[in-house]
Formats: C-alpha cells, structure tokens, sequence
C-alpha cells in the first residue's frame, strides 16, 4: 500500500473525481457537468426555435461545440479511469454518454441531427447521485420494485387494451367511415387508444348517432381499465409499506454510498466495505 | 393401453400437436398460429389505408385468402380432434375461431364484411397459453378475481354514471341549447359521459357563462367519481395480496399445465392428474 | 285479526302490490313501472331529436300523455296506500315521484318545461327494489360509507381546487390575454378546472409560451391532485373491507328484505320482524 | 392579575376579537371578512368581463377601494394587536394580507395591476379557523402528512415526467415537424405533458402514421405513469388509516383550539394551556 507507482495514483484520483461525489472535488465535477447538461438541452431547446436560430445561430451553434467537446474529454477520461473500460463503455450510462456526444460530430455530415442531443436529457439521471440523496434513491427503488412486482399483471392489462383497441378500433372504422376522419382501421385503432386513455384530443370525433353510443361505451370501459393499472400500484405500495413497518430501514442505509468500484465500477458498496462485492477489488488503493 | 387402434393413435396426436403447448411440435403449431392471427390482422389494416390498398390489392387479396384457408382447415381439424366437436364448437374459442374464418368467405357476397377480419384480435388471447407463463395466467386469474368481487359495487357506480349522465345531459341541453352543438339530449347525454370520463373531444363545448359553470361541476364530479372504482379496485387488490400472503401459492401452481382434455377440452388439469377432473376421460391415452 | 273491515284488506292489498316486490302481483307492478320509466325517458330523448319530432311528433305527444297519466294515477294510489301520505310525499321517492309527473301538465300553459321529464331518470333508483339484489344495496351502502367517512377530506380536497382554480385562472388571463379565448377571469377559472380535471376541451388553449409553461404546471399538479380523492376512496375501501372480514356480513342479510311498512313507509326491516322497527305498526295485518 | 393598564386591556380585547374565533365578537368579526373576501373576489371576476365594466365600471371601482380600505384598516389593526407584530408581517398569512390589500393602491400608478388581488382567493383558506371545524382541520393535516410522507417518491416520479417529456418531446418535433403544429422543441415537450398528463386539448395533434404511433406509445405510458402518484398516495393513506386505528384520536382534539398567542402569533394551543408553547406568554392576560 506504501510504494504505488505515480502513474497509478493519478488514474486512482482520477477515477475518485469523476466517478465518485464524496470529495469535495468530485462534487464541484458533478455540479459542473450538471449545469453543462441542462444548458445543453436549453440551447438545443433554442435552437429549435426559428426565431432564436435566426438571431442567435452563430452563438448557439459555438455553445454547442464548446459543450460536445467538453462531453468527449469527459468521455474519454472516464474510459481512462476505469480499469476495465469496455464495462464502462457497454453499462447503460457509458451509452447514453456515448450517444449525448456523438450527434453533433455527426451533423456535421448530416443535417439535422443535432437534435438527437436530446438524449442528454438521459444524463440528468446522474442527479441523484449528485445530490447524495439516499430518500430519492430508497423512494426509487421503491417505484422500481413495485413496478417489477407487477410486472406480469401489467402486461396482461396492456395486451387487454391492444386487443379492446384493435377490435373497437375497427369496429369504429365501419360505422363512421372515412368523413369523420376514422380514414382507416390504423387511424381508428390510433383514436380508440386516444380514447380509451381519456386523453381525448378531438381531431378525429365521431358524427353518427351509433358511433357516439359506442364511444360512450369506449369511455366508459376505459374509466374502468384506468382502475386497473392504478389498483395494482396501489396494491404493492401496500404491501411494500407494511413490509417496511415490520423490517428494519437498514438496507436503505446501503444506497447511502455514492462511491464507484475503481476496477468494474459497479456501485452500491457498504458504508465500511473495503473490497468490490461484485469483483473483490480494493475500493480505495491510495489510503 | 397397449392394443391402441392406429386411427385413435394418429387423433390423440393431432390433438396433442393442435391443443396442447408441451410437445416441440404443439409449439411449433402455436407459434406458426399466432404469425398466422397477426399477418392477418396487419394485412386487414393495410387494406383499409387507401394508397396500401390502390397499389397491392392483389397480394393483400391473395395473402387474406391463404390464411382464411389454413384457419379453416385448422378449424376443421379442431373439430375432428376432439371427442366432443360440439363443446369445442360454442365454447368461446370454438366461436371466436368461427368467427375469425368466416368473414372472408362471406365477402364473396357481401362486399365489406371482411373487416370484421378484425375479431381474429380475439384469437390472440390463445398467446397465452404458447407462452406457458403461468405469472400470466396467475396474473390474468387474479384481474378477473377482482373484477367479479367488484361486481355488484361495479354496476352501482355505472348506474349512476348512467343516471347523472341523463340528468345532467339534459340540463345542458336546455341550457346551451343548439348554437353550442347540443342539437338534441342524446347529444348532450353524449358529451355529459365525454366529460364525466375526463376524456373530453372538444367537439362540442359550452359557450353560455351557465353553461360552463355547470360544466365545471360535472367535470369536478367526474373527477370523484373516477375515484370510486380505482378505489374499488385497489382495495380488492390489497385484499388479494393480504391473502396470498398468508396462503401458500400453490393453487396457481396449478394452472401452470397448458394440456386440454380430448374429450371434453377441459384445461386446467393439476400437474400430474391421469383423468380429466371435469369428465372422468384418460388424459393421454396413449401412455 | 278474523274480523278485517273489506275496505281495510283492499288497501292492505294495494299497499302490497306497489310498495313491495315480494309477491308475483309486486313485481308485476314494478316490472311494468321499469319499463313505462324507461319509455317516458327514450320518448322525450326522441323528442330533442329533430327529424324525429318533425316526423312522429303525435306519436310522442300521445305516447307521453299515457305515461304521465298512468304516473299520475299511480302516484295517487301511492297517497292512497299510505296510512301516512305525507310522510310519503316529502319523503325523497315522493318528490322524484311528482316531479315525474308535473312537467307535462306544466307544458300544456308553458312551452318546452316537458324536458324536464328527464328527471323521471331518479325514479330509475327503483330498480334496485324491483331486482331484489341485496348484494347491490350492500354495494350502494359501501359505497356511500366511504364517501360519507372521507367527506370532511373530500371538502378539504374541492376547497383547494377551488381556490387553485382562481389564482392560477387569474394568472392565465393575465398572460394570454383575450387573444387567445381567455376573454376574462371567469373563461379563465372555467379553463383552468377543465385542465386541472384533466378534461381538456382545447376550446380555450394557451399560445403564448409563458402561457403554455404555467398550462404545463397546471396539468402536473392535476396530475398529482387526481391522486387525491382516489387515494381518499381507496384507503376507505380498504379500511372496510378489512372491517368486513372481521364481523360476520350478518347485517347485510337485513336488507335483502324489501317490505315498506303500511303505516310510516319505512323501509328495510328484518326479515322476520313483525312490526315496524321505526313506529310499532303491525307490518303485515292481513295474516 | 387585578391591576392591569386600560390600555393593555383594549390591546387584549382587540388580539381576541380579529385572531380568534372562540368569543361572539371575534366570530362576528371572521364572518364579515369572509364575506368581504369573497366579494372582493366576484368584484375583481365582473370587472374581467367586458359588458360588465362598460356598464358599472364605477361601482366596482368604489366597491373594490371600500374593500381595499377595510382590509387596510384590519391590516394595520392585525399589526397593532400583536406584541411581536413583525412575526406577524413575516408570517404565511401575514404575506397573504399584505398582497390582497396592495395591488389596489398599485392599481393607481400602473394599470392593470388590481386583478393580483385574485391573490385574495389565500385568505379563504381563514375559512377553516372560522368554521371552526376540527375535522376539516384533522384531515387537511393527514392529506398534508400523506403529502409530506410521499415526498421524496413523488419528485422522482416528477423528474421521470420531466424527462420523458423532454425525450419524446423531442422526437415527436423530428417526426412531425412544423406542419402538425409542432413547431419547436418546447412546444413540442408541452404537446408531451399535455398528453402524458391525459388532458389531450387537441390544439396540436400528430397526423404522421409514425407520428400517432409515438403518440400512442406515450398515451398508454402516461395511463400507466398516472397509476404511480395515485399508488403512492393510497398506500399512505393506508397505512395513516391503520396508526390512527391503534392511537387514540386524541392529537386531532388538540386542534380545536384557535386561540393565537397574544405575543407570538402560534396557534394550535392545547385546551387547557395557560401558557404558550412557543413563547411561553400568558395566553389570555385578562382573565
């Protein structure tokens, strides 16, 4: 532990810097790239805008270079820090960081799609590791629990809509015809989702007397599908919360810690732990 | 059951491959089956977009009479496999399968009818039994549960959407009266349950300060009473899960096995059961 | 109880045969009254309808006067009945009954005051005495226990959307303007609860883009506040349901008995019960 | 006790009269306000409306400043009879009052301003203290404990919003482009929160076969992400349904008090609390 080569040392603070936010340097990194993110997905916001693009393009187009290039250094000095990087480059984070870098390059062969740099939008899941805040990851991983637990009857409650929806649908399509706007079954099939999900543009409405009778009865089994989904949530919060009453929070205490394996950068540690649980490597080599 | 005619071999096989999911090739069948259902249900819906249907009538013409072909022999085998044709024939399956051939063999009479193609979304329900999840059927069986537990408080409610949507309907009507699209009281009966829903077109909406003020009471009303069958449902739900907790899971153990009686097409079965526990017949007789 | 005035045994009679439903000549009378109510309703729905009041309007017109005199008399033998007729005519049943009946007489001096026949759609609620379903009145007292024990949250609820409603539709009608349909605070609050409900017509939408900001934070926080009263109703279900469990559902059992007493029309008495639990009058004299 | 100042007295009388509810005078007092709250607020709802202030602009203008100058007056004696007036000043409702008196005076350099006083629609929220209703004051604490509990969950549930929004926003202005209305990438991610949100007003819809596929996509996300706060805060209500069956009501009791220190402004005194719990002040100094 006391003779670590310098060359090491540097990749170790390196990868405590960008990959971990308990220093206070590693901090000052995320909050950094926080605020390129969000000004990131302003500018492409602007852009968009004709009014701006037209006033502002020069200023908006330099910004957006500034900020890609600042993505690719970071891109590539994480693959650096990391130990094992091909982990880093194919876990869901390298990608998405991957994918907010490489439209700009790109639209500088084709035009337009610089937009895809809305999937920074992706980045800002990194929030929560920033702010530290264990009650948001715990809250999360409740959200993601229940939403697993109730995997299968969800996808039982979807196959049910598809199938209300394509046979409404269709049915809609024969009774109003083409002057109502349900021009083709897609298109019927398109409104019967819209109003099975009391969503209810309007754009396409039906005219005929038994076209509204049997959108009423649409309206109206969709009020009823709209218990399902929100009865099965409900059901697992229950449980999840009674669950929690009689165990002890402690394994929430776990999430607490925002620090990286240096090695495979998984996540996730104990609060003491000195060795990787997933591959055995030393989580922090230089103290 | 070692003299077996090779007739009644060659039927117990058939209905092996065509009802049952366990054997390689009674899953071959219900994969090739299930491309079969959605091909025809995509090839109805492009024939109803206009520019599909101007250039490629023939193939969509052609490729609909290839399937509604091998539906009918499957049909026709279905019915020979089985014991009993009769209880297969106006079973639900046995309907939707009649169903689902029949409307292209009628539009050789009666131009249109092949739209009705469409009920063959029905036939997608057998895609559960192909995938054999038994989270699914578990899962299905439990929605079903609750929906029948919630009968009687179901219809309560939809009798009062019905009720406060007639009153309020004509309310509107002689409030707005035709100016506002309120031509009649079914009409306005109509967009009472387009906005007690929260679905809301736009196609006809109040004008008259009145008008919009009881307007907004229906919709405030609306917004409790989407309250009450979510809160029916959740409820049953918690329930639900309060007794599976304390029960062990082993009843929907049971609905795991995929295997349909030959004679009566009874499912179901428990796992190891040798006699079908609806008609007393030897499940596989040929054991 | 051998010597019964004749007169007295009559009106026993009569009282037995619209009050109740537990004799063949009850239902009778109940099953003809369902479908003379249904009949009044479609008549008058008919009647809005242009092209067929144009076409069949004697037709209507006769068709009704029959309905409101059968009302009418049975409204007078209701009185007649009933030892105490007046508790009968303020009783809830008694308005609805009358107020069944008055419009069409009320249209012979003013024009257009038969559309109020609408309110015949109250008498509907009869239907449960007539099907003698237990399990949908206990349904009905669920269901009204839980919107009784959560009113005081439920008044909390709609006073905070009230008051929403009037900040953030003043705030719209500052920022659009009258351009864009925000004509003034009052259109403003109308649109705001029609968003906040999640209705949304799209007669009034916001152009502007602060406009169409604060729209979007409106949206988010119905989002949130529909959470409310279904969050309300579910815990309530809950909460009963598990009562439920606990107590034996002997209490329901009391209201499967549909006898009104001859004397005070009190209803639901036990089911062996001689006299009437509310004013002590022998329930059945002629026995 | 015996010997006290007239002046300290008249101070004393006045704390009494406008801060609590309990003596006929200070419910006397509440009432009034009440009234000319609600006033003011219909004043500043007519003068929207164009044929309204044509015609009696002048009355409105004077029956707003009468308004304006009483709630001055009650401004100023709210001040006068607390010690610690700038506890007051700086409280919630202290900012409330401040706000509904001043636009008015504003009103008189810049136009325009006097509609801020809809900001009065917060002083209704006194209506509880002077309906001195318990309950009502029992369950907007437990809907705001629900609220407080679920907080961490439903600002993830909003930053997962936030982020959909932004993605499909985005790619649905790439798809549609400006010919359906989406005209720019924060139109569009408004466009999103409308149809996520069910709300659906209709002013911008897809008219792209991919387009309304996206759009479906979203609609089925937005029904099933609408589940999740409504999930979250059921199950609060639960488990706060099940505490309250194992504790004594007694807490809620506690709130029936709406007594204010005479010094600090604190509500929400025990019954019998002779003293202050914040300040320790004698509460009522003349007895």
């Amino acid at each position: 532990m006391h003779n670590k080569s310098p060359k090491k040392n540097w990749r170790v603070k390196l990868h405590e810097i960008i990959y971990e936010a308990d220093t206070p340097e590693g901090k000052l990194f995320d909050v950094i790239l926080l605020f390129a993110i969000i000004a990131s997905i302003v500018f492409v916001m602007l852009e968009s805008i004709k009014e701006f693009d037209v006033r502002y393009h020069n200023f908006l187009d330099i910004a957006e270079w500034v900020i890609t290039i600042i993505f690719s250094i970071e891109y590539i000095l994480r693959i650096i820090a990391v130990k094992k990087p091909f982990k880093y480059i194919f876990s869901f984070y390298g990608i998405v960081d991957f994918l907010s870098t490489i439209p700009k390059y790109i639209s500088l062969i084709f035009v337009g799609t610089q937009v895809f740099i809305a999937l920074r939008a992706l980045r800002l899941l990194r929030v929560f590791r920033i702010l530290k805040l264990a009650r948001y990851l715990g809250a999360s991983n409740m959200l993601a629990n229940s939403l697993k637990a109730s995997r299968a009857k969800i996808a039982v409650f979807l196959f049910a809509v598809f199938i209300v929806s394509i046979i409404f649908g269709t049915l809609m399509y024969l009774v109003e015809g083409e002057a109502s706007g349900f021009t083709s079954i897609p298109v019927s099939v398109y409104w019967c989702i819209v109003t099975l999900t009391t969503v209810g543009f309007g754009d396409i409405t039906p005219v005929t007397p038994l076209g509204q009778f049997i959108a009423s009865f649409i309206m109206i089994l969709g009020y009823g599908i709209i218990a399902v989904p929100t009865g099965i949530v409900s059901a697992e919060y229950v449980s999840q919360n009674r669950d929690k009453v009689s165990n002890p929070p402690s394994p929430t205490a776990v999430d607490l810690n925002t620090e990286a394996c240096p090695n495979c950068s998984v996540e996730r540690h104990k609060d003491g732990a000195k060795y990787c649980y997933s591959c055995g490597h030393l989580l922090r080599e230089y103290e």
